[in-house]
């Protein structure tokens, strides 16, 4: 389990080896066994192996080649679909067309997404999370047919890793972890927090590559930037009222 | 690392005992490994021991005991106030004041979170994910003094189980997992798919203790409400808001 987690490395080169059912049905009953809110499972998985279904999804994710190299690709969704048509069949009124049963049927979603990472890498096999899924959610759901009360939230691709990278860097564990309440951070703690971090070989590479001065302005002028992330929050929030969740 | 997933139990009676600190902080660090959006790890985790805060902590979790009794709480938050001062002193005019951020912040938040969760499974431990926090935002940022950029999106509390519960039901794996594209349900399908759940002692149970006709009426009368949904709701966003991710 421990060693499983530490050996995490997001892989984004696949053989064209298939996935046996019998594992992938493991892999997914796997996901089935996370925590869930008060056990309403609220979420759905699909599963998508067809070239053309695929190449439609290449097109959602930024073409990002893995999505068609990877034998499997799992859309993680928050659904209240299933759990609405279940109540009104059993004589009950239902009310969760509202954000909160959103934001908990997408916390169902993305640990049972977790768990299938972590099921998936326990058999030998690759995993990236696509955060290109919020973005344009709008277009998977018309792909992947998602009625309303279904948002797709992550995705995973899965399949046998055709590289082999290192461990990707993290900051020093005293900077994700507060000790009985939030401290925050002076410019000090911030300095020395990121030293390591911006004294890597692979951030030279990119200061020098992205023609920048610090590694924040890679994040913010090139990679996450401003104009990007206010253009999809319109969109992912458009999406969430239009499958049912932002009545008011 | 299957296993620990496959023999995952909510615990909500547990032992005084201590966590040891070092497995503690491997727990932690385990949190730290799962994947995150671009590697900017935009999330962070509460660790919360002390009995005073503790209380105050149960207060805003509905008073449910195990916070109180469970040797550690861990609060997980959608964290982008660390990544903001980073930019602002790096020269990078930061763009993540926009609900795309949260959520992206979010996922991190929840990833890390079950990664934290199996690995003190994996330790012997026992965990139970408290729904609450999303209910009860706003009050828990004031107890952690959370900053702007910062909202909690689930807790775990964690300790030595003192109870040990046979597995939760699920629904069959065919319930929510889709093929190639998503399927909707018919009333056929519905039926069949809860028809094991609707006839489990324990539901008969439930029904008779609840004086209802059906489970689906337990979720909706008593459970998940409109009422309460929809209260918490407008808390949350405005939480959300006031945290600085809605600015349109």
């Amino acid at each position: 389990m421990i060693s499983t987690i530490f050996n995490h490395r997001s892989i984004r080169q696949y053989k064209e080896d298939a996935i046996d059912e019998l594992v992938l049905e493991e892999i997914l009953t796997a996901g089935a066994r996370a925590s869930t809110t008060g056990n309403m499972q609220v979420y759905s998985m699909v599963v998508t192996k067809d070239t053309a279904l695929k190449e439609k999804l290449w097109e959602s994710h930024f073409k990002q080649d893995m999505v068609k190299q990877a034998p499997v690709v799992i859309t993680f969704c928050a659904d209240f679909n299933r759990f609405n048509k279940w109540c009104e069949l059993r004589n009950a009124v239902p009310g969760y067309n509202n954000y909160l049963s959103f934001f908990t049927a997408a916390i169902d979603a993305l640990l049972v997404a977790q768990n299938v990472a972590l099921a998936a890498e326990a058999h030998g096999l690759g995993i990236c999370y696509l955060g290109t899924t919020t973005y344009m959610a709008g277009q998977i759901i018309e792909t992947l047919n998602l009625p309303r009360w279904v948002v797709p939230v992550t995705t995973l691709v899965v399949g046998y890793p055709d590289e082999s990278p290192g461990l990707t860097d993290r900051l020093p564990l005293e900077a994700v972890v507060h000790k009985e309440k939030y401290t925050d951070y002076s410019q000090n703690d911030i300095d020395s927090l990121y030293t390591e971090k911006e004294a890597l070989q692979e951030t030279l590479d990119l200061l020098k590559e992205n023609n920048k001065e610090t590694l924040a302005q890679v994040f913010t002028d090139n990679r996450y930037t401003k104009k990007d992330n206010e253009f999809f929050s319109e969109k992912f929030l458009e999406v969430i009222r239009k499958q049912g969740f932002l009545h008011q």
